[in-house]
Formats: C-alpha cells, structure tokens, sequence
C-alpha cells in the first residue's frame, strides 16, 4: 500500500471479525515499530506481542476501552527499557519515542490490511501495573500502551481529519 | 512508496543538497501530521512551516544539535494546543498525540523523496521558549519537535535496527 494512502486512511478501529492472524504479520508490525527513530540512537524499544485468548481477556479486565481486544484477538505492547531509553523514566523522551513506534505498528497494520486501535497504559499507573503484572514485565521495562490487533469488519471508515487553519507559514498566526 | 519499505528504511537524515522544497509538498506533510490519531479524537496539533531563510537561522541558534536545518532550508513544527488537548499539558497524551503526529512527517517526507530528522523542543523549556518567541506562538501551544526538512544527498544510507531479542510473545522473557 503506498505510503500517503496509508497514513491519510488509517483510523483506530474498533470492528474485528474476529479471525487469526499469522505470526509473520505480527512479527512485522513489531520490527515497523522498532524501526522508529529514538532519542540519541538509544534503540530501548521493546514490544510484547499477545496472541493468547486468555492473556487477551485478562488485559481487558484492566484496562477500560479495550473491549476491542476480544475480538481484535491480537495485542502488541510497545514498551520501553528505561535503563536504555535518554533520560530513563526522567524525562518524556521514551514516551516520545514509544509514540512514534506505536504509529508505526497502526500504520504497517493498515498496510497489511490489519486493523489496529491504540489504548493508553501510561501515564495511568494503575493501567500500566496491570499490563506488567498480567504479562510478568520487569520494573525497568515500561508499556506505554497496547494496541488491538485484528482483521477488520470494514465497517470502520477512513476521515479525513485535514484543517488548513491547523497550518501556519514562518511565523503563528491566529485563525 | 511502499509503506512498509517507507517505514523500515526511513531514517534521520543530516545530510541535504541546499534545494528548496514546494509548499505543496511542505503542506503534503501536515497534512499527513494531521492525520495521526490524538487521545479522545481532540485533534490539538498545530504545524507551523518555516521557509523563510531568516527565521531557519534564528531556529539553529537556540537549537543544539539543528545545525542541518541550515541546509534542510526547511522545518516543521508539530505543537499541541493545551487548551484542547486530553489532559491538557497535566498528562502526556499530548506528547503521544504528536509523537506520533511527527512520525507521520517523517515517513510522509521518506515517500515523497525527501529527508527529515527530529529535533527535540521539548521537554527543554528554554528551547521551547525560543521556538515560541523565534515564531511567534502563544502560551497555550506547546511545540514538541523541530522538523528539519530538505531534499536528502544520499549520503545517509537505511539502517536495519530490528533486534528480534526485544520481541517477546505473550509473556516477558528475558534474553
């Protein structure tokens, strides 16, 4: 799929089908994330890929807006190292850097078909306790969210969320 | 392009040729920012593009580590407007938000040919102060990125920076 129709007709979707897929899908949509830029190079992505049912249905239990999950059937958690990442857990640069592999994985979904929805662990600590406990992540390892993965309806459409007046020319001007 | 070969070959580009780039393609860009999902659908990103030779200059001074922006000739900024977004600046979903707005820029520029890399503003008030002063923007928009963009050398050949170590299925497993 080329490269503007995907990232201009991606959306989050919410209606899955309900079917399997391949792990080689799942494994690509992991190595577009990490092919992310990270501040200074670091590279301290990490992403957990969840294609068990159980596992799906106990993610759920915690995290409110996911009931996507159930039947995207699919999850990947794009977390980072914090001992890694520039500034550790100090500054927002691993969130910054976790946020731009998170696109990646929507928009390599797209690509292949897949659909993908986006739900927040951090910064809500109760969220990203549950996401560590339920998958046995270590204390240096931080999810920053967990994206549903799944084969859509179709019957989620693309927007256009395009507003000209968002765009300013060398210097802010007010609209 | 391909968007899977636009996201795993994409990378910071340092390296530029000094020709300028049309506002059809600058706007290509936002366009494609714009399209990047935001918490609660708030739509807060705002993109100011600099083309004018005077104000990239007045940018590099209070940038370290922006000095290819001098012959990028262009940039993009991807800021938040805190009065709209989730959370406003109390959380960090608008630093996701336009994380992942930023990437989006950066694989638009890859399809269309040209290079881009990603200059932190924030967390660093004094560089988000002198974004802001340098442009003109007000309190309640918060840049997170400069953009430098530019038609690319060649010179800065794709890395593979896919480590099948940081992938775990379904549970952590240390490596």
């Amino acid at each position: 799929m080329d490269t503007l129709t995907a990232i201009l007709e991606r959306r989050s979707i919410r209606k899955f089908t309900g079917k399997s897929i391949g792990r080689d899908d799942l494994l690509t949509l992991a190595k577009a994330g990490m092919a992310a830029p990270s501040s200074r190079d670091t590279r301290h992505f990490h992403f957990i890929i969840v294609d068990d049912e159980q596992l799906i249905e106990k993610l759920t239990e915690g995290l409110p807006y996911s009931k996507m999950l159930l039947t995207a059937k699919h999850a990947i958690i794009v977390a980072s190292d914090l001992s890694v990442a520039h500034g550790g857990g100090d500054t927002d640069y691993w969130v910054q850097d976790c946020a731009a592999a998170a696109e990646n994985v929507l928009l390599a979904a797209k690509a292949l078909g897949l659909g993908a929805c986006w739900t927040a662990a951090h910064p809500r600590e109760e969220r990203v306790e549950h996401v560590r406990e339920t998958l046995s992540i270590p204390e240096n390892i931080r999810p920053l969210c967990v994206i549903a993965v799944g084969v859509p309806t179709g019957d989620d459409k693309p927007r256009d969320k395009f507003d000209e007046a968002h765009v300013a020319w060398n210097a802010w001007s007010a609209e």
